[in-house]
């Protein structure tokens, strides 16, 4: 949740991509942005489990991408969770080494959008 | 992927919801496939972890149940999970017991649709 707060802070404009949330300034208390973390969570690790198995890899997050290019959601859209993903690693102590491989996953999914 | 499998075999009329993942009788051989199994599997993960948390696991089945309602898929076409999630169970050694608990986790979803 902490990523995604992030994300709406920092790039304001993609906020309107997420409307189906409704009001997501209530935070926790709002039932769909909650299941949306939670799930997301699952996804991420999904992703982590199967680094060490490229071909799985990849059929995950393509998996992944299709809701995103159902909803239109560019590559370049897409790429503005690096900014925030960043920051709450640092705030979790990891510093770039673990920024940069995260936004390497996060080229393999935009290059599936 | 039995239990995918299980559900064509039982319901064929269900393969026409899945035609994104094009020829499934390639099985394993099918990347969308394989990644849509897996997803799924993390997804029931998901809905296990929150057993005991029932405000957070209404979030996270609501979340599933939207991707269903997208693609118009009724409470009673979802219901036909049931049977062939019946017969996975069977066939790993997990009875009645264990197939009625899933049956109320779907009906969880299904109240969503």
């Amino acid at each position: 949740m902490l990523n995604i707060f992030s994300l709406f802070n920092d790039c304001p404009e993609t906020v309107a991509y997420f409307k189906r949330l409704g009001d997501i300034k209530q935070g926790k208390n709002n039932d769909k942005l909650r299941g949306h973390s939670i799930t997301l969570m699952y996804a991420l690790q999904n992703f982590v489990d199967h680094l060490d198995s490229p071909a799985d890899l990849i059929c995950v997050v393509e998996k992944f991408a299709v809701n995103h290019i159902n909803r239109k959601i560019s590559a370049a859209e897409f790429g503005k969770i690096n900014g925030p993903m960043k920051k709450v690693l640092a705030s979790l102590n990891f510093g770039d080494r673990y920024a940069n491989a995260w936004a390497k996953l996060v080229a393999v999914v935009q290059a599936a959008l």
